[in-house]
């Protein structure tokens, strides 16, 4: 499954993910996360190793160590291209989150601090929520009925995506072991307090 | 075709698959390396978010940008599991330098500063050819026929490599259109200058 999170830069994506990754993992979900870098610069710190081969013209360079393996591939991919990647090579995970791509069409959440951000936003595909700061104003009249979350409630974010989560496991049972509160499962009560501080991040 | 640049550390192992990815790629090879990291440390910079999405429990995290790709994968690899996946995965790659992995048994070049290091490489499985420093003092028998080159003279090993790719090349096509000079073709001819300064790195 997987699960982009866009909004612009400072919103609090990255925390977000760390914070949504952290208390997945701890209930035994295999996590991975795709992130989006916009500027055509190396990827890695310059002097390094990877760095220096890849400008020598390497095509593939690759890092070993006894806990990761770290590999730099001097072309681009797309986004598609990678998550087949991610799924396939790197091990089975049950959730994928996206940090930007904000042109793609996979099931979104927005993070927003303002009205206008979400006017900017609004017309990204596939929004299935949508997370804002306390300096948002709202309007209901705005969102068209999307789930409203705080940033300020994270577990309100956690417990939506542990749903979609389940409900993606248990569409892919046999319908005779399908469990009974599958689809009785009452929809996530999104929560907005705008008198608090925001996420960190 | 693989090759594994051996030595102690500071033997210039960096520096001469730098040399000989640049030189090759100019000629229109493909270029792929692997290299060995000893400790179990996190191989992305501290506070990176790669590094912070691992720590929260990220089985793998990948960067897009327009011009690369990178990943890591929070499990470590076999050299055999990564080479596969550096042809398979990342590109029709001519030529794959591995730096380090001494107990391998992939074809090999050791590079040494002295007869001391000499002697603690020279059980190394699959020895090639031998690049020695200046400082190293030559004495033939040790070497038991193997090639010999000195690091002040990188060309001699860049031909080296070329005679190997076009060896490994031959090999491969059909007999009718194997080339005629392919099997007539003469042995390098190592060289050895003692008075040079060493190759940098």
């Amino acid at each position: 499954m997987e699960l982009q999170l866009v909004g612009f830069s400072n919103s609090g994506k990255t925390t977000l993910i760390q914070y949504l990754t952290r208390e997945l993992t701890k209930q035994g979900y295999r996590i991975g996360v795709i992130k989006h870098h916009h500027l055509p610069v190396p990827l890695d710190t310059p002097g390094k190793d990877s760095t220096t081969f890849l400008a020598a013209g390497a095509k593939a360079t690759a890092l070993l160590s006894p806990l990761e393996m770290k590999v730099q591939v001097a072309r681009p991919y797309s986004l598609r291209e990678m998550i087949a990647n991610m799924y396939g090579v790197y091990g089975a995970l049950d959730l994928l989150f996206i940090e930007g791509f904000k042109t793609e069409s996979l099931p979104k959440l927005l993070l927003v601090r303002t009205k206008e951000e979400y006017q900017q936003l609004k017309t990204c595909l596939n929004i299935q929520g949508v997370a804002v700061w306390p300096t948002f104003k709202c309007e209901a009249h705005l969102l068209e009925g999307r789930p409203l979350f705080s940033v300020q409630q994270p577990e309100d974010l956690l417990i939506w995506v542990q749903q979609r989560l389940h409900q993606e496991q248990s569409s892919r049972l046999p319908t005779s072991t399908k469990p009974h509160d599958a689809r009785d499962r009452t929809p996530p009560i999104p929560l907005f307090k705008s008198s608090e501080s925001p996420v960190e991040g």
